[in-house]
């Protein structure tokens, strides 16, 4: 049996990144819909989700009732969301099994990514996270000891680490599981914690899903990593006149366009760079493209499939 | 292998109630050190949780911040708290483990409990969530078709349907998990789903965790099932002067006190009807106690032992 990690990017979750219940449960249905096509194919299947705008809902909803309610430090949000998300994607993808007629039951586990704290990210924070701030908020929170940045004219917002994802906790349980039952795993990028003498402990900080995804598939030694975005190919000079999709790349020339800066930092770079890590550490094929083309994309016909 | 499933109360996971990181996560650590002797016995060990004030925290904040963040339906939020105290007490029993030198994992799955669109107690909403409402908020609320009670004379609470279990949605999953790993599961009763025309279907419901927990270990086939609450044993006439404990008893006479009526709602009611429902559905032994008993509990030195 073939083995798929997929990641899901913001627009496969939420249009325009809506965080109601309404528009979450309409999106994910429809993007369960379309993964039925790989658990048909008999792939061994991953899904691991972002949630940016989700964590982002509860920061604010804890900020705002924190005189009722003490907030949880941002690592037991990741965990909230896990459950949020996992639950929404499993029962979605049960239904639309039932109504495909396959049996394969689905599964969703909390999973813990563990990072270094001597990751370069802890001194140099980078991912902004939860709501705009005025200037007096972010000066109190500065003062706590926080990184608050200035972002784009729109107000100030907490900026939180991004380190690299070293290993994940559960991967042997999930290695199991995906023989049986489509895994749900990482979302979120997984809940961040380090190593303190042989200790867990969460840590705030945000690990990015494509990272975590990419990690997570070859630790299960995945064939293939699938990452579901908003475009349906990566493009050379993206968002130029002379923009131009990529069909069928080999990893070094993926290598040599991510040195030639044609991917953008927290959106494609991190996906080319996951693409190389996975393609380097056992991963036979990747592909990148848009929810409503993986179908296409699985007969070779539609989205970037890079390979080694 | 011998096979336990624990229920844990809201006093293994938060002194007094209170639902800050800090309290939840000593209180956890606590607890889990204790749950280490099982795991040392050789048992295969499943752990339910309640979570009433965790999501009572989040009604809460869903409420505060309703203007700036859309609400999420109970189901979600039951998610959200299977996320939360499921990846504390994953981690803390994981630490615990290691410091015991113990080479076993531990995985948090998310459940689904399905219940039946047809339990009289979606007729007869009872047990409380929430929090406390003005008679105007209270008002409202009714007119949107919700039952809303006084509640001693505090105010007013929005009362949610109880309905009993009828099916773990991921039971053969964890019938399997838990011959190689601790597993955590049905996290404040499950997340209350339904079937209709065989899709399932979120509803407002909560269901009681020592319920969902005897379902859950008849269902897979557990040979004990043990209820840590804020108790060490089970007492006739408990809160009375001629209150006594009770150290061994059978199904029937549990049967017996229980139809005398010495047993309150809401509180050790449940735990009886569940240990003879599991009794009677192929369980060996109920253990009643609570957390700091554990240990003289397995030994035969402490708690209320129910056997057939």
């Amino acid at each position: 049996m073939k083995i798929a990690v997929v990641a899901l990017g913001g627009n496969a979750l939420s249009s325009s990144g809506e965080v109601s219940y309404n528009n979450l449960h309409k999106t994910i249905q429809h993007t369960c819909k379309l993964l039925v096509t790989l658990v048909k194919k008999k792939y061994g299947v991953v899904i691991v989700f972002g949630s940016g705008p989700q964590v982002g809902a509860l920061l604010i909803q804890n900020q705002l009732a924190k005189h009722s309610v003490a907030p949880m430090p941002l690592d037991v949000l990741d965990a909230e969301v896990q459950g949020e998300l996992g639950y929404l994607i499993e029962q979605s993808l049960q239904n639309e099994l039932q109504k495909a007629k396959i049996r394969k039951p689905v599964i969703s586990v909390l999973t813990q990514v563990i990072v270094s704290k001597k990751d370069p990210a802890f001194k140099h924070p980078s991912k902004p996270v939860g709501p705009f701030l005025t200037k007096t908020e972010a000066d109190r929170l500065q003062k706590q000891g926080y990184t608050v940045k200035e972002d784009a004219g729109r107000g100030y917002r907490k900026v939180i680490p991004s380190p690299q994802p070293v290993k994940i906790d559960e991967v042997s349980i999930i290695r199991d599981l995906v023989k049986k039952a489509v895994v749900i795993a990482a979302g979120g990028g997984g809940i961040p914690v380090y190593e303190d003498k042989r200790q867990l402990k969460g840590i705030e900080a945000v690990i990015d899903k494509d990272r975590a995804a990419s990690l997570l598939a070859s630790s299960i030694k995945a064939d293939e990593l699938i990452m579901l975005t908003s475009v349906p190919y990566v493009y050379l000079n993206y968002g130029r006149k002379n923009q131009q999709p990529l069909k069928q790349l080999t990893r070094k020339e993926a290598e040599h366009y991510l040195r030639e800066g044609h991917f953008l930092e927290g959106s494609m770079k991190p996906k080319i760079e996951s693409s190389i890590y996975f393609l380097k550490h056992g991963g036979k094929k990747v592909i990148i493209t848009s929810p409503n083309k993986v179908k296409e994309a699985l007969l070779g016909k539609e989205g970037t499939v890079i390979r080694n």
